[in-house]
């Protein structure tokens, strides 16, 4: 396995490797879990050299959230990559990412805004630039992203498709504590007692699952239900739970084949994001 | 020489012919002049494979310009490229660049601000995107640019060093006529009469570069004497005259090393661009 720092020298080596090889790229802002190790199994399934990012993107963080705080420990991720036979690892630091007069912005208009981007103002527009980035210097045939983080999924293939990235964007099915709670490097923030409470998101959405398998279609109803579910206990906030298109992230009144519920909370001071999709059997 | 009319086609065509020859890239709107050909020249000289794009680019068009009686006359663009050799012509229409729910936009913040920026809301936005989307499409090793469209330059150099898009952007000098106008597509909508009004703006200049010369160096005057060579005839509307600094186009007092005089007019209805740079002997 090879550690990687500048951009010059991980372009020149994946021009290179493109000359006979498949590269599938992991991004990632490291402290990794096991949900970001089945990523990189994936990768390893699909191509024949497994990069992983680890890049704690600044310019997706808002002025009020946690980037200094946001959790890191570059050798235990490296010992977890080494064991999952990763060959690259992608480490660049800020400067290196974003140099002196740094100026372009990717968006991607309307799908950015809705979901978290009511709150999150600008992030979607961090995380679309730094994968583009990344995509322009690891140059990866396949790059796979975890659908936990939903409405990133959608942003980055939306915005593979439009520019013409010559990417195959590959989504992978959230992983999740045996408790259902879903894996997040901001899981560590949590106290007990908080872990507990966030359990309720899962089980909400398990409920939510249960009335549309029972034929449920009406969204007002499925989300006061969710809303019940996950005021039952002290010390959770909602930020939101909505009932989505799949593809536009726009509300929906009534459930169609593959709406998405997607809920995020604040438990303590933590914000947590699940989401799990409806599909017809 | 080959004509190209779907990503797909000419993606494909790219990734095969990269494996053993470099690609120029000359993106166009059409109605080519001699300043389109000296860049197609350009680009033979760097690479073994030249391709230029014909796309008028409806992103780059605010709602009150010129879009729909923009000059098209493919057959003799065509006929122009087939003399001067060129390989490729990628021609696609609006609808395979912007398909359904086409919802992503580069901006580069700052730069697309001054100068054109200022009155050609999001027309920088149009061109950084269409452009990236040109890139990832005909994967060129190099790409040229005309000079004349200075500020259009600036953004794309800015955004490719940002985005580490792997393409050398090669600036080409501008092309003007016998008489001193810069060659442009528009110069079809002059009349004889607004044709020699146009003549005052590269007269402007060449009035500023002989101050220049002569060791003045201080903006406001310089740019007192360019607005009175404009205002020396009828039927000419300044929109801006800038002395800026030639990597973030910013205003300067003092003329230092590589300021650029930036000219907009409006001749009769024509807007009109041209520019300058002071250069230390």
């Amino acid at each position: 396995m090879k550690t990687i720092t500048t951009v010059k020298e991980m372009r020149a080596l994946s021009d290179q490797l493109r000359k006979d090889k498949k590269i599938a790229l992991v991004p990632t802002m490291g402290y990794l879990h096991e949900g970001h190790l089945a990523l990189v199994r994936k990768a390893r399934e699909l191509a024949d050299v497994t990069v992983v990012s680890i890049f704690v993107n600044p310019t997706q963080f808002g002025p009020k959230e946690d980037l200094a705080k946001y959790p890191r420990d570059f050798d235990r991720d490296a010992q977890l990559l080494e064991k999952e036979n990763t060959d690259i690892i992608f480490y660049p630091d800020a400067k290196e990412m974003y140099p002196d007069r740094y100026s372009t912005y990717i968006e991607v208009r309307g799908l950015q805004d809705h979901l978290c981007g009511k709150t999150r103002v600008g992030h979607f527009t961090g995380v679309a630039t730094v994968v583009a980035k990344l995509f322009n210097i690891v140059k990866p045939h396949f790059a796979v992203f975890g659908q936990k983080d939903y409405q990133q999924l959608k942003v980055i293939e939306r915005m593979a498709r439009d520019l013409n990235m010559d990417v195959e964007v590959v989504p992978y099915p959230t992983v999740r504590e045996k408790d259902g709670l879903a894996m997040s490097s901001r899981n560590t923030y949590l106290s007990a007692d908080e872990h507990r409470t966030s359990l309720l998101i899962s089980a909400s959405m398990a409920k939510a699952q249960e009335l549309f398998k029972k034929g449920e279609r009406h969204s007002p109803a499925l989300r006061r239900t969710v809303e019940e579910v996950l005021r039952s206990r002290d010390g959770i906030d909602i930020e939101y739970v909505s009932i989505c298109d799949s593809a536009t992230l726009e509300e929906v009144r009534e459930i169609k084949d593959n709406a998405v519920l997607a809920i995020a909370c604040r438990v303590g001071k933590t914000r947590l994001i699940d989401n799990t999709i409806f599909t017809e059997a």
